[in-house]
């Protein structure tokens, strides 16, 4: 099912800025039995994110609505929830006053196998290195080739995600995922302020943690940091969290805090 | 007029790579007593950007067709090809074989005034900084959300267009334009390694500009070697080539090479 600003629809206009220039943002959340996972930190976030493009965001009961309507036909899917900027004359210069468009879809849950829940992922580093924009970082924009350029690295379908470094040898996170280490008792995440996406798991992860007796800390990673961390985890709104068993030829044996945190992010769903 | 694959029609599919990631390029180009100008140099630049994005390009009589089409309605005009990877399942990777998605629309000329060709035109220097990305440097792709933001830095009626530097300090052009500045006898544009869009008219400047006896070079070149410079142009398919007449404090007077470079732009259309 496909809603644009509300009405069963499977198209936008051609000339959507979304289209013309990426000018727009993003959420990707879980439905489970009819409810939005973690709906207050999403919508907090699309707010967030929106100001930082200078959209106006859509109210929260319209989206809501959207999402009702959705779990309706799907109780259990992957909803998606696109702002646009709308349509615009030609030229970069956003109109003064823009009839922003919102489009909420679903789609059905992906089939991961089990075992990337029991006994961890294997992961590879992307070849391609991630621009360092100020402006634009930590924004689930529409702007993702970068993304998409690091995905098209590999086929191979044992290799489950690809790491991202930027253009200054900073560990960022995953094509898809945020990234957390473990070392001893501290879980460590990259800061996002030049590149990547500040995801809504992430965000999660960061407040609950400390329920596991773990500190949290955000600051820039190498990856020989990652390398020799003790657990190396990556996480977003649909995997909920992975751990990493295999990067190259590093390997990390037992799954330690990986269980608990992912319990600790499904017992706690607003 | 908007053709979609070749068909009149003013939307795409909501679940459009290019929408929901910028997975496309695009360009625009004049139409003048119906034909493209520059026409070749365009497709070209066209399949060297499907290319660098491994977008199949959609053939050249197809798009000519298009064109032909809007030019019956729209003799003079601007159009724009624009070429997304088409609908793809929900994630980054693009699909093994990707069924493009090839949009060709017209939009009335711009009503820019005399004074800009008589007397050159007042530039700004936009706080926002480019990112420096290889992978998509050079590229007219469709994530554009740097160029939107430095846009929204100014309402000004009077300043035509604004000036970004990379993060590193070197001046890559407008935000809709590229740049060259005179010394001499030595026309010097960016080197658009790292960041910028290398548009045709840039190319066609370059190519010519030896007519003139002019020397031409592209290199790094960074703002106090603009403001130094003898004679600072903006250039691309639609505005043909201004002159700057004032950055800041900065004036440039006498209007020297650009009209001969203009003429040169407009007697040679192919």
């Amino acid at each position: 099912m496909i809603l644009v600003n509300g009405e069963p629809m499977q198209h936008i206009s051609v000339l959507d800025r979304g289209l013309a220039y990426g000018d727009g943002v993003f959420r990707t959340l879980l439905l489970r039995a009819g409810n939005a996972v973690a709906w207050s930190l999403h919508y907090a976030t699309l707010m967030a994110d929106c100001a930082r493009l200078k959209l106006p965001c859509p109210a929260e009961d319209l989206l809501q609505e959207d999402l009702s309507r959705i779990a309706a036909q799907a109780p259990d899917c992957v909803a998606k929830i696109i702002v646009t900027r709308g349509v615009g004359l030609r030229g970069y210069a956003p109109p003064a006053h823009p009839i922003c468009v919102r489009i909420v879809s679903s789609s059905v849950l992906p089939c991961y196998p089990q075992a990337y829940l029991d006994d961890g992922i294997v992961a590879r580093v992307c070849a391609m290195r991630l621009a360092r924009q100020p402006a634009l970082a930590g924004v689930k924009h529409l702007n993702r080739l970068e993304n998409v350029l690091a995905r098209s690295e590999w086929q191979d379908a044992d290799i489950a995600e690809g790491l991202l470094l930027d253009t200054e040898d900073q560990v960022i996170g995953g094509c898809m995922s945020n990234l957390f280490i473990r070392q001893g008792k501290t879980l460590l995440t990259p800061a996002l302020s030049h590149s990547g996406v500040a995801g809504v798991t992430r965000a999660r992860l960061l407040a609950r943690a400390p329920q596991l007796d773990l500190r949290v800390q955000v600051q820039v990673l190498t990856l020989p940091m990652l390398l020799a961390a003790e657990e190396v985890m990556l996480c977003n709104s649909v995997i909920g969290i992975w751990r990493v068993r295999q990067l190259g030829d590093t390997h990390w044996y037992g799954a330690q805090y990986t269980p608990a945190l992912r319990t600790l992010l499904e017992q706690d769903i607003d």
